[in-house]
């Protein structure tokens, strides 16, 4: 039977037993979003003791399904306020199911808010530990010395953020090689683990992988699935993602006129190509040493997509240089230097604060003058405060919609105070469409329409053009809502969207795990209903139509190069939600 | 013809022009609400160019009416994201009113966001002058420089911190005497000026006494208010207020347990006598020399219970310590030491900030570690910290909060992002239902429940019992909004609840200057008029029901030494818009 680990942090007892019935064909953000909404109350202070935090692994995670090694953690958001789910690739997603375990739960709040506890899952057991230790220990070296301590364990751990509780603070998970490198980085749940006293958790490493109930079904599917990834431009080995990256969309956004350059002022940045992925892979070619392309977040992954960047020495400097971390930090920030840009990655990591929401607030910080845009040692700086807890690394660390009402900023590029990513809205309006309707503040993973409005991925539309994108925007956000339930990387959609056996056999590997008769026909409605969960959770949290808009200064701003506003109807918007 | 001032900040011109006969018999509040309400878009951003700041003069404000020189401001507020109206007493509302002007109107931003500019404004004309001269210039010294340069004129100015946009930042005008020490505190409007890039207004004193439409009307309606005023025992000459100030309230609520202190940790302050209105009377009387109780805010004022507190040496410290500075600076912080309150006052005074939202957000802060409780001279340091504009300065000068969220507070008394004044609503029920209720954010003068709670005014109602007090609150809070649409100052509600006469004189001057016929009977029904545009404003800037809700932890953790918790249930608290 799968178990269901609860800890209380108020009285400090930890309590494993079977799987609640109503969460047993549960996984991934499915299950986090209905606990959320089943057990939090939509009005409580999200860093106080009535908030709760829920880890899962995927319906397929630890099984033999490709490239589905995620985990979602839940809760209600410090950073919007609503429901909130963010998901990691990870081993440690791998090993939880393996032991048995369907979720790990963690409640209450310690009197003694000084404390730190770490929380060790055995197959048979779980334990709270005192870990005042590890306090203010980076993630690197908090993950380095647990790996040593729980030999072959995987580790999630905060950093200095989230015991701070900053709001831009993530939930940091070890990849394969013991990096502390995969974040569940957004809408500061970090904040809530530390609110929590809660520094680490290990989980001793689940060997054997799980086996479906039944294997035909899932066997017939899994190939269905690798032979789809396998065949596909953007997902095969050696396709886009392998060889350069998530990276490689730098370029791609920067000829559409649709990578926010300098806080969103303009859609086109001069040194693109300077941190684009072509050119990190061929940094990482001619310094060799510990850099690669096509590393693996987990075990199990056909698509590879990672990276680990490397000083000009050859040691390994940061992994891994994302799509959205080179621009945030980079063309965001006016930098075209990719060695400033890994460091603020490193930073980051070892802070563990996610990295869109802190190179959006660097954006706004010099925005409001603290620094100059291009400088990016004055940034290295600045981000420097955070791991302090300065007071200015307190204003940072809340994240880019707190920075700019800290210095009275009116450009703040987020929506539900949550920092919008690397696509600019006003030249692709459907991604914008997502930002500001998904119920978890702006995310481009929520409904990632950047597939047809760029890269020919399920039709080509224009990306400027605001007509049908709103279908498109709801009919992602279903679809994803279901992916991220698996525990399915979302970029397996690149696969599954144009290739139907691809999807059948994504809906065939769940359906031989859990024995339902899914058919691709019902992936929408079962997202769906995810959907209006979360939504309901935030109307009850206080949310209403007007948290779906966009930031006012993008009505009537124009970017250029193509000098748009943002031209979606409020109504087109709230049409998202009529279903 | 009355007239009106439209001052466009984005070309820098100025028009005079008739008043809108709509607005032709508003005045007040009831004109700033019903202004904002037609002109502003509520999803604008407060500080962007879509905002507008509005000054009105009350109705009967320049006549002979007592106690009446009240100016409202209105715009959308950058700390709640509502409505807001802030009304101060000051002889610039007098000279506003007598030179013919029914509003001035603040709109647009200039395009190069580091000039200031003052409004000069006579009977005849308004203009616009440059005034970067006075850049970064405490309230104080603008004050005083204005007046010199601008002789016979009454001033109105923002100090550093709504230069800096802050959202603590308030509107100061001058006294009778030109000290800079009357305040449209609350809100934030200072920094929608300063967004405005408006550092002043100086308006020529205007004359004569406005002569009503309806003299006999007019003259009759004087004499019954005055005649209550003199007759109660709150206001009149000798009387509580006039005698100790609004600092006489210090003791009365520390009997009834419900002084907030340390953070709304507690109900009862052990150093409560040493910072009464009381004791200050006792030290201006010893001390002598500028200090004096019994002081007018503006001329007119039968009731006079300002005060000005001198240094030990007799030298002018600060006007005015109110109760409410006196306890967010002095009870609240744990501070007994009304010297160094004054010191707190002068500063927030010379910065240009709200005295209610300064002290709760050092209290929070002194929740956050930064100081500890008790410690006065850290809390002077800190509370320099705003005018220097340094990162901590940006986070205190947001607000109680902002600082909360910095730095992970759960323990924030604030309802709409507004600090809660200094009446525990644990203690008292009803002023917790108007704090949570109002339109305002959290407010005591929306809605003054502690007249009858606590001091027996209009009856005699047990400030811990919930029942009924809905009702009460409401009833209040139109009140209210009738006699903040007048120019009244609200102190004149002690006389008119309880003397009948007084009440049917305030009526009469209102119907003598506009040429009306109210009857007592329909002041309710006109203040929950303005009440219902300022909730449907707020309502079309996204609040739903959820923001009229109590901080969460008001709810479970229960206030020494009656160890209630706020029990007002939320279905009640809904039911005060149920009319």
């Amino acid at each position: 039977m799968a178990k269901f680990i609860r800890v209380n942090m108020t009285d400090l007892t930890v309590d494993v037993s079977t799987v609640p019935s109503e969460y047993s064909k549960m996984g991934g953000r499915g299950l986090t979003s209905h606990f959320i909404f089943n057990e939090v109350n939509p009005e409580c202070h999200p860093l106080g003791p009535n908030n709760k935090l829920i880890f899962a692994p995927g319906i397929v995670t630890g099984t033999a399904a490709p490239s589905s090694g995620r985990i979602s953690v839940g809760a209600k958001s410090p950073l919007t306020g609503g429901i909130k789910e963010s998901n990691s690739g990870t081993p440690f997603s791998q090993s939880l199911a393996r032991l048995g375990y369907k979720a790990i739960v963690i409640e209450g709040q310690p009197e003694n808010k000084k404390d730190l506890y770490l929380l060790k899952v055995t197959e048979d057991d779980a334990e709270l530990i005192g870990a005042n230790e590890l306090e203010g220990k980076g993630a690197y070296e908090t993950v380095t010395s647990l790996n040593e301590q729980y030999q072959d364990s995987d580790v999630c751990c905060i950093g200095p953020a989230g015991e701070k509780k900053m709001t831009m603070a993530g939930i940091c998970f070890n990849d394969p090689e013991y990096r502390a490198s995969r974040y569940s980085g957004r809408g500061g749940l970090g904040a809530v683990m530390g609110s929590k006293g809660l520094k680490a958790i290990v989980v001793e490493k689940g060997g054997c992988l799980i086996a479906p109930l039944d294997e035909d079904v899932f066997r017939a599917g899994q190939r269905k699935l690798v032979e789809g990834l396998r065949n596909h431009g953007v997902t095969q080995p050696g396709g886009t993602l392998n060889a350069f990256g998530t990276a490689a969309l730098i370029n791609v956004l920067n000829q559409a006129g649709g990578l926010p350059t300098r806080n969103f002022r303009e859609g086109v940045f001069e040194g693109a190509e300077k941190i684009s992925g072509e050119h990190m892979a061929e940094v990482i070619k001619e310094r060799g040493g510990a850099g690669m392309t096509g590393h693996a977040c987990h075990p199990g992954c056909v698509i590879q997509c990672s990276n680990v960047y490397p000083r000009p020495d050859g040691s390994d400097h940061v992994s891994c240089i994302e799509y959205e971390s080179a621009w945030s930090l980079g063309a965001n920030l006016g930098v075209d230097n990719l060695d400033q840009v890994a460091e603020m990655i490193r930073i980051c990591n070892d802070v563990g604060i996610d990295t869109i929401e802190a190179g959006v607030a660097l954006g706004v910080a010099m925005e409001a003058g603290l620094a100059e845009f291009g400088d990016g040692e004055a940034a290295i700086k600045l981000l420097k405060e955070i791991g302090k807890g300065s007071p200015l690394g307190h204003i940072l660390g809340n994240g880019a919609g707190f920075t700019g009402r800290a210095f009275g900023v009116v450009r703040i590029p987020v929506v539900k105070n949550q920092a919008m990513p690397a696509y600019e809205p006003r030249a692709v309006k459907g991604i914008g469409i997502t930002y500001i309707t998904t119920p978890m503040g702006a995310d481009h993973t929520a409904g990632y329409t950047i597939a047809p409005e760029i890269l020919g991925v399920g039709g080509q539309l224009d990306p400027l053009d605001p007509k049908g994108k709103m279908e498109i925007s709801r009919a992602f956000q279903a679809v994803t809502a279901f992916v991220d339930s698996c525990g399915y990387c979302l970029f397996i959609t690149f696969a599954t969207t144009d290739i139907p056996s691809a999807t059948e056999g994504m809906v065939e590997t769940v359906n031989g795990v859990l024995g339902t008769e899914y058919t691709p026909d019902d992936i929408v409605e079962e997202g769906l209903e995810i959907l209006r969960l979360e939504k309901t959770f935030n109307e009850r949290a206080g949310f209403t139509h007007k948290d779906d808009r966009p930031p006012e200064f993008m009505r009537y701003e124009k970017l250029p190069p193509h000098n748009h506003v943002y031209d979606v109807p409020d109504e087109e918007l709230d049409e998202v939600w009529n279903f």
